[in-house]
């Protein structure tokens, strides 16, 4: 057998990468150039810029061991130590987030054209972590509830702490509660990002703005989706797909978006919505109301309503031309 | 330039982190205590009570590197020490599995009151585990009717091997197979578990109490949910957000939730479920039967039948007050 | 309190593990061995066939980081030295990415039967690998259209860095760009991966063939589906549980299927698709048309169209019988 | 250029490793059998027989950081979370201890036969480590005499943080203090793997058994070697490669070694003794004396005497034929 | 079989550890505040007083990768990429040194009872990093003349790279050379963490202090100990176990220890000096000298003198009575 | 409080670091540059030159545990899968020295001036590894000898089993026998890097060229030092700080160091030699000599010989002027 080289250049093609690194490297700048001054960003803050999603990932998964450690904690843990663990524990997730607090705190400083004087702001990241980390025990509690919820919804649910263990809805629903107190913080890049870890663990996209009851359950949970606005009560419960989204964009007299506006629906206590249902617009779905699989809906319902595929058809008459 | 720093107070507040960790760390003790109480947990274990999640992950990882040596293992591993490869690989997850089924053993143990003797619960785990890995080679075999199936079922794949590697189906049905073994032995919890994982991979839900014949096959399958007491024959095929669920759930005649009755659809041989198709209820759909895309259907189909939506909306007219 | 064991052997079976390990290796190899002569693979490699999911996240990771260096890369980078951050990484990637490329390259020539002289795979490779390396700052330059777009189209967005870092439908854009360029290049199953990487990570399942203009954007985003086939124009904008698919899969007069033929939707410039639309087959949605929620919809519709619930009814007669 | 290969077989060599794996194992296997059967040990016992060097030196370090929070600990460590981190570090260490101990003790009762009743072996691993655990406040007290008369002894040290930073001297008397402590409470083979794990990283070599008073200073350490029975007071200080041996090694009258018997010096408050010195056999070197540089030493001496090269020789005739 | 287990508290005692962890961090908290209280150290900072040794080792490394990019840097490293790998390495590692010199300044300032105003002593960390890193080529060409010295001063070695990557006492000297750089710029500690790195791989011991021309050459090298007021000169060459110490140390009026006074050896260009010699006090060797193996030396001794064991002796009478 | 910053600049350089990469990257590069033109290496191979420390270590650790299973090995080894442990451990451990056996060997090449070809040099690479690996059962028999010396030789010594799992003795001999079986099979660069390995690890340094018989014990062994070409019996022990060394370099006629010659001591069997004697030059010790400590021996001395320090002298007149 000969193995045939018709060239010195054929062979070292084959055996000696060589990638014009020097070229790339210098068009990626130009890129970067051309993008930053198309922004007006001419004075680059000489540091990254920007949280890090895989140190809030990192962030989440301790505050879930403090939060609850003889279940979510280290597999070793013993009842003596729990305490020293919650207070290690959360001592570093929360020197972690101070980081992450000053990062978005002097970013939006800087698109302010805000630089240099960042001891104040040093000030406010520290006030932003206290006020959260006083907040956990109440959270604490109200997780309780909405695990105890998720427990007596689903007939397959063996035990609080199977609930706790494997269901999405709960996990979610942590990090909602978690990603909810940044936002009322003012540091809503951080509660994004942690609601879209959520969203990559769970399939379910729920804005950390929505403003969500105790005893929340959601089943299944892929497809899932609640936007900014939208208003939870007590103990609601809904199923895979939902949609709770804006039904169109409000814009100003120049066409522009405008943003914060109330635009997604308010759901009252003990509310069912089934499977795949799309509720729209800011409408109300009334107290005790249930919402069948797959209905379209986008005007207010009554309390003690019960919808269906087809009597939701003829309570829209009006979307025919949307 | 001069920065101005009113107080000291202010300046120690901006440079100096101070949590009033033992505040926290006291309220998180009392919301653990209260909760505890409530539940009557008033003797704790003294260790973690549950499994964990992530050491599942990496006994299913280690499992399908022994299932698939030469192409779910190392990159680096050789024909020659496959076998060496597959014994120690299988052994490690063994005994993590043994680990984690004796967790779970004691777990039920100490819900229903069962403290101290746990040499029958250990000698119980070991012959679990001992079941669970006899099992495997048919396992394997199953599975390579599978991946077949998934081969032949879709247009755009070009091997067995790229269906093996990249489709999530595929990776939910090894996922599957494994929990549903695990279910079968009496360890829901972590059958549970490693259904969670498949689902959040891969968007695909399916409860490891079902029961899928070999040759089945989920395509694209973000937003897939089947039920605990689905039954579903040999050589299946179904799409992306196909629910297999349950229309009501029984209660017995105080109102509680009765668990473990079938309430999920029957699917026979040959079935294929199009995109989007809701079946609820314990319903069959009959062999070699074609539900359409988006079909809502909460009735039996003969064999052979071929529903689409509108003719789907004819056989259902008792669902329209659901 | 005196803990009794009938037996000495119950006692062992309680505290020492033994799986009959050689039984099982034995078993699988034989399952292995089974499977290679059925498929006619009776001479293996004697190396792992495939390339790596593991590793191909790894490098998306890297160029991620090359691409965007100060808001995707390590948190302690400084402008001073970008560009050293850059060419390390990218060097790094790439390099894996050789790797990478060569397992494709040698895979398929075995498959074809083509075993030993693998100096001219190799020289391939290097190729493959410098084009796609080649081809990275205007894709850099392209997927600032496409983030500016999600910045533009999101009335929740406070800025493109946001959207940067959070959003899964800028996740997935940038993963399929990455891979229909490896798709382009005759690796397929390389782009196929990376295309499942963003499926897992996001829910949207983009496959790696779809050609998608500039300025493209998805919001929310689980559950949507893209065909291999599929032809998507400038500054289109889609929403949730979006599916771009076939709808029959075309046969030869044998009835085995035809692979490449195009059988996905054509979508032209500017046009919208609200969440949970179904668009099948390879018809064409003209410039600027509107596709509502849920629509389903099996034929061209000319440009400027806006096409609700309702009225795809009326359109799509023919499809009740599919 | 042509590259020749003349045969196949040569190719093979040349691409392929082989390393004929199942005789190599298969001959390990004999050899391990035939040094099992030669010893007696023809009952195994299944599992691991010993305890970890690794898993000692996390434990080890584990120790250092709780016992010296502020200055062997975490970098990031603030003074509000010291008691967590030091409760939670010194449970994580005090855990792994146990199982080491455990392994020890199991270890000794299979060398003797005695197999199977491990409850009590358990029991008084707990004891073990509670007596261990309770005795690191004191031994922190008496280091911090160490660090002292380190940081008195040396010109060169500039503060006593330094001394516990950098001084192998003190990493070495840490490690001893701890070995010290696990040799007094019968688990010697832990003792031992402490003790080499400070004379692998320093080049000091004490043995666990050696009894040593406060405020004890080895400076630059290399070379000294302590023997077991070594007796050494208050405040001494020695030098790189001093010996404090064993001049002969008693034996029985079958000419069996005696294990144990006192064989090693006496060294009283307050002795110098500088580099290079060696001291054998169990003599008493008076309270107060200088032992000089290079000295060879193998009689007694009295308090306060100060020995240099010359007149050590002029000391010990006796041993012209050792 | 029957296990007996004579109490409920003997039986717990052997399956649940109890460590009385609140005791022991209470006793570890009042034997640390005795020892602050005891030191003045009455308002600790808050964080972690001092420099890191396991973030130096990793600084060392990268400077190591940094200096010798092809040959101590990362396996795959590619010539068209050194420069990247160089740029990124080193900026990463002056980075954390950044960090590790502010940890030195702030706690010197603290000693002195200097708070709060860190904002000068930052500048001065920037400045001191900056100069470390433009003395970075210059010691490179230095290190190659050692390297060189090395391979032509050893029999036994066969190439330059072997030498660099083999010899502890190459080693050695990469390390002193960057400790007496950062020993120069005023991080005294930082510098002696770094020669303890060294100490703790090598067995050689050099004082950061200690000035030491080109050339420089140590064999083998385990007990070689080098002082902090030591001047060697150009080609230089030395053996295992030499000492170039201090006779004495000098005291003032009042019996303290006067710390910094000249108090080592001078060595002239082009001696040797071989194993176990010990040179003591501030003489000199005057240039080309040769000094035997294990001689023992404290008076100068002038310009190419060659000095054995007994000439030695016959030079240094007034030893005697040290 | 105030704080002042005098200028913008001062304020800069305080919080912004910049280390002028780019001129010390160029300065770096030069002084490469100059280094290769130095050495004529102007075409470099355009990859990392030299095998790897790191990885030889991770090497060495695998083989240790491949040839000691249940007691090098991991900690939760069980015995019915030693076999499948070591069999894959070894193939990791084997593989990855093909790596490295084959950077040598191309090292070797390249300084020979011999690029290109290097099909030969894989196949060799390969039939030294192996023949290495055929080589290891009986290292492990000639091993389980050695461990039995040491067992033997130390009262402090409790079992076998202690003896291997912390005698530096014991790693020192492990180690040399694999560096040994390197250097005989001509790739005395990798086999010097393991004796290097142990030489850090224990303060023993052995040259891999050093032939030493069975039942092989070294007692602490800080400072002991055996060179290239020192021939060593059966049952032979030796204590700390010994050196088997060379007494001078022969040089040929233009003073060229000659390497290779033998220059080292050959000591016949059951000799023992006590701490801190030297032994230069190719001399005999004959079979059953006693050294005594700090002898300085360059003659031979018959069998059965007893050497103390004053005999020596007697015995050495002529290396009085060395």
């Amino acid at each position: 057998m000969t193995i045939k080289i018709n060239s010195e250049s054929e062979f070292h093609s084959a055996t000696a990468a060589n990638w014009e690194l020097d070229k790339i490297v210098q068009e990626l700048r130009n890129a970067r150039n051309d993008w930053r001054s198309l922004r007006g960003r001419t004075r680059e803050p000489g540091l990254r810029e920007l949280p890090s999603r895989d140190l809030l990932q990192q962030i989440i998964r301790d505050l879930c061991g403090a939060l609850f450690p003889m279940r979510l904690g280290p597999q070793e843990l013993r009842e003596e130590s729990e305490d020293y663990y919650v207070g290690h524990t959360l001592d570093a997730a929360l020197n972690q987030l101070l980081q992450q607090v000053q990062l978005e705190l002097f970013y939006v400083a800087r698109q302010q054209g805000n630089n240099g004087h960042d001891l104040a702001l040093k000030a406010q990241a520290n006030s932003i972590v206290r006020t959260f980390a006083a907040a956990l025990p109440n959270l604490r509690r109200i997780l309780d509830v909405d695990i105890q919820a998720a427990y007596q919804g689903d007939p397959a649910a063996r035990s609080v702490d199977e609930v706790l263990l494997c269901y999405p809805g709960v996990l979610a629903i942590i990090h909602h509660r978690l990603a909810h107190t940044l936002y009322q913080l003012d540091v809503p890049l951080l509660a994004r990002i942690v609601a879209e870890l959520a969203h990559s663990l769970t399939g379910i996209d729920i804005h950390p703005g929505a403003e969500i009851g105790s005893g929340f359950f959601i089943d299944h949970g892929t497809g899932v989706v609640i936007g900014e606005t939208a208003v939870i009560g007590e103990r609601v419960r809904i199923y895979q797909a939902v949609t709770l989204g804006a039904k169109t964009f409000p814009t100003d007299e120049k066409g522009h978006l405008q943003k914060g506006l109330p635009r997604h629906p308010i759901v009252e206590d003990d509310v069912v919505i089934y499977a795949g249902a799309t509720v729209l617009g800011r409408i109300t779905i009334g107290k005790g109301s249930i919402i069948g699989g797959n209905v379209w809906l986008t005007r207010s319902v009554q309390a003690g309503s019960s919808i269906t595929q087809a009597s939701s058809r003829n309570l829209v008459p009006q979307e025919a031309n949307l």
